[in-house]
């Protein structure tokens, strides 16, 4: 596993619980941080010594082979920004090992007509090595956190079970959640990497058509306000650039795939003041004799998304809203989600619930590939595999599954 | 003159035009700046030799007292950030010389009560000199900007032909400026540094008033759509915290000191998101290793504001709206105002109209206090002088006067 920040630290809490491996490697460039992630684990669960922590940099692909080489990976568990996707791909390739990441390798906006016309596409660096894994017999399998992730498999379990036509896969994210300082006054802290999520909202959103294809529109284009379940309510979701919207037209009929946001209001006008500054851009600026990022400056002014779970209350959602042709002949509407609390991921695993949500559905995809439920080779999707038992072992109790259910409402 | 940024480049050009100096010692931290403004001058003026170029360390007292004493400077006139005005004051004291600036000290909000208690005040520690500076009859001539600064010279042109008494002294700003990209799009660009609007706008806002002294607010408060003149029209104002409400109280009598900036929605917006995000802070923080003031990086990613001239459209307003008891003994409201259009400011000085608008009051202070219309000991307010002859010769057409007329509405 590349990165124990918040989603690789959970990713290890959670698998420390399982018995599918022989050895997790946790690899980081900072080697402190690693070593912390070891730790926890081990406080959490005495005897375990499955674990170990390595320094590695995600920016060389050398570096990335090298450390799967020494530790014989099987498997490498990308969990870093998604700007390392290319390294730890290739890494991977070399040292002959399958690889999984959450997040694809990144998009470029078109050069002339950036809101209308796709230009470089999420994962199409990645695609574009295909070939290459299927000749070598090794799979990558692209994109399996939540979202994309758990949102894929939905997709490919309404094709296979619910639906006979679909017109719209409609990702629909959103959350009621709440961060307050030591005086309980509600403060601003994004509950996931600013950095990502500066990326994927201020990116070009990407949206699927059948006859169309891939096009792209203005950021936050087509608000429209959804109704999340379990207590969450209403959210006003926009469109943002997403993974899911190149993935599932690859694997599942459908006539249009779009997946929004619910980044509410109060987000959505931060973003567009960070954009109008121009502190959005990751290329440096000088600042009195000093080179930095303006993005990485607004990422570190912020409280880390590790280290909030305490102070935040309320649930994360993440579902797929499908509308189409039930296998009955019958109009149908129905929204597939899955829901996490802070409460509970908290007590249970010390886990802010958003990171939580994100490092489960990896580590349920790296089970059924060592069981060898699931098999394949290339650069593969969620959807390309079969979803029933993914949905199965993330949702029966434990110690058989990993006792998180998701959910299934009609509307 | 420390500083040769927007204001101090401006200065020089206005001042090129008169004959009451033999020398003015252009400073920099950037001697290369410097130089520019002195090419720039002699440029405009074939034949002027009065202008030289240096370099300076405004942060140190040392280096401002050595430069004052090397070129016998009479007046030290300091035009770089706030942030720099003790070191300058005291350089200037130690060099024998008069001094000028266009801001005050900092203030520091009270630690307990930000929002209704001052803790140390704009000005507080220039002030605390006021003794050493009377007892060597040397002059400090602080907050002769546009605002502090002509403001002020209005509230006591106001007290002395005005009103026989005054109910509230109220500066009102407000602009219609535009800034525009190449392709003709609106865009955000400051026309005054970043680093001090900042500072400005989410300090708590001071407040004077009869019988209670000074207090401050909440940032933004007692919003009020203020009408200006000349085609501006109606702008948001809202109380920021702003030198005037320290000066007036000290030598004009009225019952209550406000400032209102029209900052206008937008800009508000933008100001509550940086100060949520924390990105107004100057301590620094650690972004990949290297040390930065976050508010440096945000003033690093917009456009210099002295670069931005041809670029605007628009007016400027600064102005004192005045409310009491005329010298008839009528009710009375009157709105005391100077605006500059842009198109103006660029074609007849290459500057922009905020900056010119900034500069031109302290080089016609100096003209006074060169020809000894203005003369006066310790730290003084632009109240503490007859305001009649400023702003007779701002007004008066060239060449016996700067050509810049200031208005006066009744309400």
């Amino acid at each position: 596993m590349v990165g124990s920040g918040g989603v690789g630290d959970a990713a290890a809490r959670i698998a420390a619980e399982r018995g599918f491996f022989e050895r997790w490697v946790v690899a980081d460039y900072d080697l402190a941080r690693a070593e912390r992630t070891v730790a926890d684990v081990t406080d959490r669960h005495p005897g375990e010594s499955r674990f170990v922590a390595a320094r590695v940099d995600a920016s060389s692909a050398d570096a990335v082979t090298a450390l799967a080489r020494e530790h014989g990976a099987t498997h490498v568990f990308n969990a870093v920004d998604p700007k390392f996707v290319m390294p730890i791909f290739e890494g991977a390739m070399a040292a002959g090992a399958d690889y999984l990441d959450m997040a694809m390798s990144l998009s470029q906006r078109h050069p002339e007509r950036p809101f209308s016309e796709t230009g470089v596409k999420l994962g199409d660096e990645q695609f574009a090595a295909a070939g290459d894994w299927e000749a070598q017999g090794r799979l990558a399998l692209v994109g399996i956190g939540v979202e994309p992730g758990l949102s894929d498999v939905f997709a490919r379990y309404a094709a296979d079970h619910l639906f006979s036509e679909i017109d719209e896969l409609g990702v629909r994210d959103g959350a009621n959640l709440v961060v307050r300082d030591d005086d309980g006054n509600e403060v601003f802290a994004p509950s996931f990497s600013m950095w990502t999520t500066i990326e994927e909202c201020l990116n070009p959103p990407v949206v699927w058509e059948q006859g169309r294809g891939w096009f792209t529109t203005e950021p936050f284009s087509e608000p429209e306000v959804f109704d999340f379940p379990e207590g969450i309510g209403p959210v006003e979701c926009v469109n943002v650039e997403h993974e899911e919207v190149l993935l599932m037209p690859r694997w599942v009929e459908a006539k249009r795939v779009t997946f929004k946001y619910g980044l509410g209001d109060e987000f959505i006008g931060i973003l567009k003041v960070l954009s109008a500054l121009g502190l959005d851009r990751t290329e440096p600026v000088t600042v009195k004799g000093v080179q930095v990022s303006p993005r990485d400056v607004v990422a570190a002014v912020l409280p880390d998304p590790a280290t909030i779970g305490p102070r935040l209350t309320g649930k994360t959602c993440a579902g797929l809203f499908v509308t189409g042709t039930g296998t009955d002949g019958q109009p149908r509407r129905t929204y597939l989600h899955h829901v996490v609390d802070n409460t509970w991921s908290m007590e249970r695993y010390g886990a802010q619930c958003v990171v939580w949500q994100t490092a489960v559905n990896p580590v349920v995809a790296l089970e059924l590939l060592a069981t060898g439920v699931w098999s394949g080779s290339g650069v593969l999707g969620p959807e390309a595999f079969d979803a029933e038992p993914f949905l199965t072992l993330l949702a029966a109790p434990q110690p058989a599954g990993y006792g998180s259910p998701w959910g299934q409402d009609e509307r």
